[in-house]
């Protein structure tokens, strides 16, 4: 076979590097050995949202006994969710296969098995083929990570992909991992109904966030009930009689029902034999990629297998900045304004742009902290939810990040990825007129604090 | 008394006036007859907040019930909502006056009886009093419409401040004006049980909206089992053996526990003899201001009451200007950013910059439309509310306009008045990576469709 484009992986990063090659009327093959939509559609962003989204009548009614204005009884039903979940999943899977289809893309359902600079062998139905192209887009995407010891055994030991197959709540859940995975689950399973515990090896859960975000967090899954305990390492991990055991490198036992790994990514790169084309391969096999997304002069990398930044959206922001660079649209380097991240769920968190850590290790100039409290919000205190905080950060009187943790704050996302983008001053933000009442309101107020 | 700025009305205009001038150490007085607040506090935007957020539960309920995943009851305690609400605002009143005090604004409880140009006559505590100052700002709002036998009476007749007070949930409830007021208030009815009819005089709900934003509305109320009558005019209007009594000249006849008029607003201009003062007042008394938001040279005039923007923060951004301009720091014509404008509730609405019909009636250069329908995001899928639509407005390539319908579309508001404000071009949007899977993600849709 022989195309101009070789896409390899149908997750965010590929699929819309193929529309975008489509659009151009670039000719392109997509290869995709198991599902369209990759792990943001079937077993990540995509699924989770689904669950936060049944769960989220439990958070606003919460608020509503808060303010003892409201009281209620909710239920849901989980195989009827799993079936729902499913049902939209391959829904817009073949979706995607029909618009693919649409556009002149070719899809192949096989395996890369060797990636050459012009050439790859691939196999399809189990039999080895070989496609030709101009160029490869590697976008082979990730998985859960297993670390030493560490490793879902698919029975009371989950990861990530397998608990959202659950049918059943368990009892008691362990999550260990407080990275935002770990986190958006266990505030599913515990509005379910599950006791849970977490485990962190980090001083403190969210441990890739601000300080504050982390602490706020840890107060409102506390009043939640979990158990937390940070600064902890597994020493071992099985199912022992259809249970979850977690031993901790202290002696500490902690059993339960079940047990979620989401101890991170790793990369899907293992077995390509990239080396051969001289690319570089780091760490667990993240991808070197140049400032063009290059692995090697004819092979981009693109999405989570680069490493460069493990989410859906800059996985599309860079499919589709290859297609553009291979169609000589873009010949500077590959730099994209800021990139947004969230955690989803009641409390959320957003963050875009710098923390103010951050700001202060790259040692930049005159760094300002502004802030800013939900409880002073009116949507906020609407929905009974007033816990967290907005905090901006600035260097030389231009804003540089925003992070935010409490009731919707999700929400601010894009705002504050434009205001950081555009490297807005306390003037320009002044001068934007925020509605009234909103929960952006709590963003103005930090702006302007 | 003596003062640099007399501010007449502590509502958003007035009151964020104050706090601008004491930040600047410009001595202000505050007269106040009521309530701290205004109407956006005490009888508008913020109490139908807490009303809605009370009966957020009962519209995502709804959502994964339409999903078929989940089943629940919910029951909102009116009179615990209305202690709640009331005790809040009671609060805000308190605060906003502590903030006043510490400040150093002198805050007068009384009412303005003659305005004059460096000296006005006011009456507090029933004895009249003289106000010295450079300038007056007049930002003493707006009150529910009355029209010719359309008069709330207090009894089964309401009006939206009326409505708010209420402890028992009206069996029914006939509504007059669907407008934004009439639009949340009657959800908020609607939600709690009462069966609603909305009588409209023009020939769609929400009229000065655009015209699919009001379809759409159409649609979800109609599926939310509401009446809705347009094109009707309302002969007559009674509270009859206890029941409000609506004819419409038709000759049809509607009856309800309860009727809410929300026709619109209008000034609180009225006895104040601006005409003294050189000043100009159009139809119902709203004061006309020039390009400085001056009514007379001494005299500013801002918020509802100049009846430019009738929405809190509008208000505010001109309260705010008046003291910049008396500052000296603002010299040329107020011209504010775009201006947002949201309808709460499920559905919502929002809008900022031109519609469509409005950037064709001003014959723009080079007009285009963009759209994408909620139906496609994930989120609105997640939360079974699909219903509704984004709509971008564009000329000679730069972004003029958006609005939207549909589930938490409110949210889009202030990231739109941002890509509106800087004219951005498609390119431009197509550079702000959007977070995944966000309802944002619906106005990047519609942006780059």
């Amino acid at each position: 076979m022989e195309t101009e484009l070789f896409i390899v992986g149908g997750g965010p990063a590929g699929y819309d590097a193929a529309l975008a090659a489509a659009r151009r009327g670039i000719k392109a093959i997509l290869l995709e050995k198991e599902h369209l939509g990759g792990s943001c559609l079937n077993w990540g962003c995509i699924p989770t949202k689904f669950l936060l989204a049944a769960v989220a009548p439990l958070a606003e009614m919460e608020g509503q006994e808060r303010l003892k204005v409201a009281s209620g009884q909710y239920r849901v039903d989980l195989p009827a969710l799993a079936d729902r979940k499913k049902r939209h999943i391959e829904a817009t899977r073949k979706a995607m296969a029909a618009q693919l289809e649409k556009l002149g893309v070719t899809l192949l359902r096989g395996e890369l098995k060797m990636i050459g600079a012009v050439k790859s062998v691939v196999e399809i139905e189990g039999e080895p083929k070989t496609v030709s192209y101009k160029r490869c887009i590697l976008a082979t995407g990730s998985r859960p990570a297993a670390k030493p010891g560490l490793k879902a055994d698919h029975d009371a030991v989950l990861n990530s992909g397998d608990i959202l197959g659950l049918r059943e709540v368990p009892e008691s859940l362990v999550v260990i991992g407080a990275g935002f995975i770990g986190l958006e689950l266990a505030q599913f399973f515990s509005r379910m109904g599950s006791a849970v515990t977490l485990l962190e090896v980090a001083e403190r859960i969210a441990p890739a966030e601000d300080e504050e975000v982390s602490k706020a967090l840890a107060q409102s899954f506390k009043r939640q009930g979990w158990a937390m305990h940070t600064g902890v390492r597994v020493a071992s991990l099985a199912t022992v009689d259809g249970q979850a055991r977690v031993e901790l490198e202290d002696g500490r036992v902690i059993t339960a029902a079940k047990c979620l790994l989401a101890v991170g990514r790793q990369p899907n790169s293992r077995n390509l034999m990239l080396e051969m084309l001289g690319a570089e391969v780091k760490g667990a096999g993240w991808v070197h990629t140049d400032e063009h997304l290059l692995a090697s002069p004819t092979v981009y990398a693109v999405g989570d297998v680069n490493g460069r930044t493990l989410l859906a959206h800059a996985a599309s922001s860079q499919g589709e900045w290859a297609v553009r660079h291979f169609a000589g649209e873009e010949t500077r380097p590959y730099e994209p304004g800021p990139i947004p991240g969230c955690m989803y769920g009641a409390p959320e968190t957003m963050r875009v742009g710098l923390l103010e850590a951050e700001a202060r290790a790259q040692g930049l100039e005159d760094v300002t902290v502004t802030r800013a409290q939900l409880i002073a919000n009116p949507i906020a205190q609407a929905h009974g939810a007033t816990g967290g905080l907005v905090k901006c950060v600035w260097s030389e009187g231009r804003l540089k990040g925003v992070t935010a943790v409490g009731h919707g704050v999700a929400s601010l996302a894009t705002l504050s990825t434009v205001l950081v983008g555009q490297g807005f001053t306390r003037k320009q933000c002044e001068d934007v007129v925020f509605p009234h009442p909103t929960l952006d309101e709590a963003l103005r107020a930090a702006l302007l604090a």
